[in-house]
This record gives structure tokens, C-alpha cells and sequence, in this order.
């Protein structure tokens, strides 16, 4: 396994996202190519950085809301603008560009917003607002491990020794810096001596539960089932799992925006009372937002047509397909909401866990 | 697109599987090919038709049943015995072999046992009887066509213009001989002049929705959406779905078995209060045994660990798979099962079905 040393971290490798002085630019795991193969890739332009988002070489709220921090300080970094309004006017084209990549986690246009707003502070000259950036960017990702840390730390109390947890796509740490926010949970329950096995969706159409998920647990060495995201009703009617955790990638009043697939597993949670809980950080919910306001992001076609990088033919041409990333689960179907702030249980009220 | 003169049928091909008399093989359309190809295989002794099944080459309920019933029919061809008990021996072995490749679909042991069982009746001799065979496995294809098409005109009346239809797996016909019972009742609400919109679910971890059910309902122009299997439940919240039709594997008093992700499917379907249907024939129905005693089949982990044909990694390398073929979705949870005696609503009694 290749590792690089501007991705330093603990566990088996480094950080799933980081920033590389030495070149200035903004290093990832190209997680397109898990599990077959770690790779470190460098973004030096803000295309490259958009091109990485579309492509879900770098993906997961908390992993997408740094990439938009760290995107607005390249840009910084790259302009040639010498006026603060020049820098200012590249940097805000340059993160709008970014934001319009993915629509739906809502960390990703709060990681843009935050540094752009922080270097657009008044008595900052160009060289100043690219050092304020840069630094904001790097504070984001140091934050985001610290808050996985607590979400983990909050919600590992609910998990128990011997407990089987069902999760979907990838909340681990390749969605965020480190750590991660759901398996971040389950990292947090065994590092306090809990025994927990994992069953992962594998989560069509992109597979990031049986390439990603089940790849980090293995390599952390946490007991892991991989099962495809229809077998999930069975595994629960006939026992085996006792409790589901996802993330998030936005959180409104009334509904928890995630991968495509989580409202199902709700559902079936509820109808076999299995205790059903998301960990996120403060910083995915939108109380501002109603569930209308909320883009779900369509995917291509392309994603469910072909099978793998052969592409190999898996449903006919010209046929249609819908491939919507995400779904709403409503909030009475959720158990818990674990934050940084605590653990939160219905009636789950968004200004309570914002005031913490 | 190749056709071959022994599978005459209707619509965009022919029959699923058919007997060439020509050089006495059991000839089928090669499903894993589908749809990037549609290709004749030809089996000409046991272990080729023990390949095809254990492969899914050929697979539905219904066919299954067919195969089974050609199988014993072959191997009183191929069998070199001159006497009644070498050939009734030849043909058990035969039989019991075919039997063990897929242990849920109740019908293939079935159309083995049928065969046999008309066979070993008092009285013929060894020509006889590989005669007696043949005629009882063509008869139990042209069959299963005729049961069908009542299945499908049963279950039409369920459908009205304008319904868009959720469906799992392929109960098609390439699940049968032709036709097919699920999408036979589509097929047949489309052939009374309604208007029917599918939707067809990928159906992991062997995508028989997206190659072969959005393949043939492509070919007969009946529109059809495919998404993954866990987007169903977000397509139903939106009001896309109004009624889901899958088939059966087998049924018992209690449940019915059927292909992975139909239970989760008919768990949605009650949430939303959309009516979920089961299409097959009589002869799926098991009403001796109790859910215990039936076999759920557990597949190779490779099927989900390796993508397409080009075998591409899409889980690590030791991680553990569970790779389960069927779940069982209980009788509360159907709102009416559609066999060729007619349409049965709550309770579901299977001694009230059988007699018709």
C-alpha cells in the first residue's frame, strides 16, 4: 500500500484529504480506485479539484466541505491577481465553480463560504488573504477530525458489546479528514474495548460500502459482513442486526438528506424496531432550508449502465435509468442524532443541537 | 441480434429454452450474456445442464421447472441402458443431480419428478419410455406458456392505465418459457390497450433486472425506468410507484420466497400503501413444508466481491460476503397472489388456490 507524507495519520494510513506546502497543492486519496489500489493524487487547479469532486475521487459531507475550504485557498494560492479585489473576484468564481459540483451536502458550499468569508475581512492585503485562507482551510480540517472525534466519543455510548450495526455507503473516514463520523462511532465503541461487528451495504450504484467501508474496517481490523443493499431487510428479519448508523450530507427541520438507499433502510429499521441513528457533525444541518429548497443531486446514466472501469454493459442502450445520489429519511424514522454536541433524541429539534 | 430456428416464439425472439429433436439437445438462450449479447447454448449431457442452472444461464422459477423436466428427458436419450432399470436408474441419478444445483425454486425438482414419475409407469419399455419422457417435458413447456397467459390474463384486470409498476429481479419470459408472470401480467395489461409504465430494480449482486427485465420490456417497447434496488423506497415516498408485481421461487402457507430485496420491497410497499402482488403458477406453491425446511440459497461470495465479466475488485481481497439468493416476504405483506386459477386476495389460503 502506497502512503505519502503529506497525508500523516494514524491507523493504517493517512488523512483522506490534505494540504501539501512543499508544492501548494491539495493531495487526496483518489478513492475511485479503492480497494484495489491506495493512491495519493495532487490537485493543482480548481478544475482538477471539481473534476475530483464530480468524479467522487474525494466524497462524504465532512471530506467535501475541506475540499471546498482547501479549493478556495488554491485558488488564492494560484491567483495572479495583486489587488484585493482582483484576489477576492478570483476566489469567489473559483469557489462558486466548486460549489456547483455537487449540490445536495451542504458542507461542501459551507467549506467555500467560510474561508471566502474570513479572507474578505476588511485590512487584509493579497498576500495576507492568501495566508488567512490557507490557514482557514488547514483550522477546517484539524476541526473536523477533532468533531469526529466527539461524535464518535457522544455516540459510541450507544452502541453496546456485541452489538451488530448495519451502515450504508461510506461515513468513515474516507468521507471526512480522519476518523470518520458513523464508522467513526463504531471506531470510537471498540477503541473503549466494545466488541461490534459491521454489516455494510455495499450502496449501488458507486459501491462505496463494499470498496470503501468494508475496505477501512478491514484494514482496521473491526469485523465486517459485506451483503448487497437488498439483502439488509433479511439480515434484519431474521436477527442479526440490532442497529443501524449513517451519516449525513444535509439535515433539514424535518428530514436527513443522504445516500441514496438510507430512507429505505428507515423504514425497515422501524418495521423491525431496530434502533436507527445518523452521525454528523453541527455543520451538515440546514435549518434554514425546507425540504423542497433541497436539490437531490441526478446522477448519470452512465453509472448503472455500465458495470466497473471495463464498462461492461449492464442494462441495455437507450434504455432509461434514474439514479437519484440521495433520499430524504424523515425524521420520525431516526432514533438518535449523535453531534459533536451531544446526542439527540425526538423530538429531534435543529435549534437545540445548533445551541449544543 | 442472433435467433436460432429451435426457439420459435413470438415478439423480439424466441423461447427461453426449447428441445432441438434435431441432435436431441435441451437448447437456451445463454442469460448471462444478456444484454450485451443474445447467444443459443446447447446442452448435450447433464453437467452441461447442471453448468447452465448452477451458472444462471437459464434461471426463473418457471424455466427452472422446464429445465428440470428436459434434463431427465435428455439423459433418457443419452443413456446407454437397454433395460427398463438401467435406464429408470440412469434417469434418477440424472434427476437427483439436477435437483441439487439450485435447492430453493421449488419447480425444478418438480419438472424432474414429473418426468420421472410418467416414465417409470408400469408397462413401457426403454423406448417407450424415452419417449414417454420427451413428450412429458414438451408438454410441460407448452405449459407453462398456456399457464402464463392465463397467469397474465388474471392479473391484467389488477392493472389500470396509466399504473407504473415496480418489479424485482426477471419474472419475465426469460424466467419461463415465454411470456412470463410477472411481466406477463404487464405484457398483458399492455396487450388489453393500457398504458403501463415499469420500473425495474437492478437486482444485485447478479443485475438480472437491469440486463434482462429492462432488456426485454426495451425490446417489446414497454417503457421501463431501471434504478438501483435501493432506490425503490425513495421512488415510492415521490409517488412515482403505484403497484408492485414480482414472482415466486416458491410458496409456502406462510411465504413467499423470492429473489433477495423483494421483502424489503414488500416492507416499502406497506409503508406507502401500495398494492404488492405475486404472479406464478400453482405449481410454485409448496404447501407441505413449513418456512423452516426450505433451503435458502447461499451463493459464492465472488458474485459480490468481483465486478463484470473482467472480474474488477469491488471488495477486499479476505473481507467476509454474505451472499444470500432469496428472502422471504410473508403472506400479510401480499395484497394479492396471481396464479393461473385466479386471483387471491387476503387470506391467502394455499388449499383454496390449488383447487382453484
Amino acid at each position: 500500500m502506497k502512503t505519502d507524507k503529506n497525508l500523516s495519520g494514524n491507523s493504517f494510513a493517512g488523512r483522506t484529504i490534505d494540504w501539501d506546502d512543499s508544492d501548494s497543492s491539495v493531495v487526496m486519496v483518489d478513492q475511485t480506485l479503492l480497494p484495489a489500489e491506495y493512491k495519493i493524487i495532487r490537485c493543482k487547479t480548481i478544475s482538477e479539484i471539481c473534476e475530483a469532486i464530480l468524479n467522487l475521487r474525494i466524497r462524504g459531507a465532512p471530506a467535501l466541505g475541506v475540499c471546498g475550504a482547501f479549493g478556495v485557498a488554491l485558488s488564492a494560492a494560484r491567483s495572479s491577481a495583486d489587488t484585493v479585489e482582483g484576489l477576492i473576484k478570483d476566489m469567489t468564481v473559483a469557489g462558486e465553480t466548486i460549489k456547483k459540483t455537487r449540490p445536495t451536502a451542504i458542507n461542501l458550499s459551507r467549506g467555500v463560504d467560510r474561508v471566502l468569508l474570513i479572507s474578505e475581512e476588511e485590512g487584509y492585503d493579497p498576500k495576507q488573504m492568501r495566508s488567512i485562507a490557507l490557514l482557514e482551510a488547514k483550522k477546517m480540517a484539524e476541526e473536523d477530525v477533532e468533531l469526529n472525534k466527539k461524535i464518535g466519543k457522544n455516540g459510541a455510548k450507544l452502541l453496546k458489546d456485541g452489538d451488530v450495526v448495519l451502515t450504508h455507503c461510506n461515513a468513515g473516514k474516507m468521507a471526512c479528514v480522519d476518523w470518520g463520523t458513523a464508522l467513526g462511532v463504531i471506531r470510537s465503541a471498540v477503541a473503549d474495548g466494545k466488541k461490534i461487528t459491521v454489516v455494510a451495504c455495499e450502496t449501488r450504484p458507486l459501491n462505496q460500502g463494499s470498496r470503501i467501508t468494508a475496505w477501512e474496517l478491514f484494514n482496521d481490523k473491526i469485523p465486517v459482513h459485506l451483503i448487497t443493499d437488498s439483502a439488509a431487510g433479511f439480515f434484519m428479519a431474521t436477527g442479526t442486526i440490532n442497529k443501524v448508523i449513517v451519516g449525513a450530507d444535509r439535515i433539514t427541520q424535518s428530514s436527513v438528506f443522504n445516500k441514496i438507499g438510507t430512507y429505505s433502510l428507515s423504514v425497515l429499521a422501524k418495521e423491525h424496531n431496530i434502533p436507527f441513528y445518523v452521525a454528523a457533525p453541527v455543520s451538515t444541518i440546514d435549518a434554514e432550508n425546507f425540504d423542497e429548497a433541497v436539490p437531490i443531486e441526478m446522477r448519470s446514466e452512465d453509472e448503472i449502465r455500465y458495470i466497473g472501469k471495463a464498462k461492461e454493459l449492464n442494462a441495455p442502450l437507450g434504455v432509461s435509468i434514474k439514479n437519484p445520489a440521495f433520499d430524504l429519511t424523515p425524521m420520525e424514522n431516526i432514533s438518535a442524532l449523535i453531534t459533536e454536541n451531544g446526542v439527540f433524541y425526538p423530538p429531534i429539534l435543529m435549534d437545540e443541537i445548533i445551541l449544543g
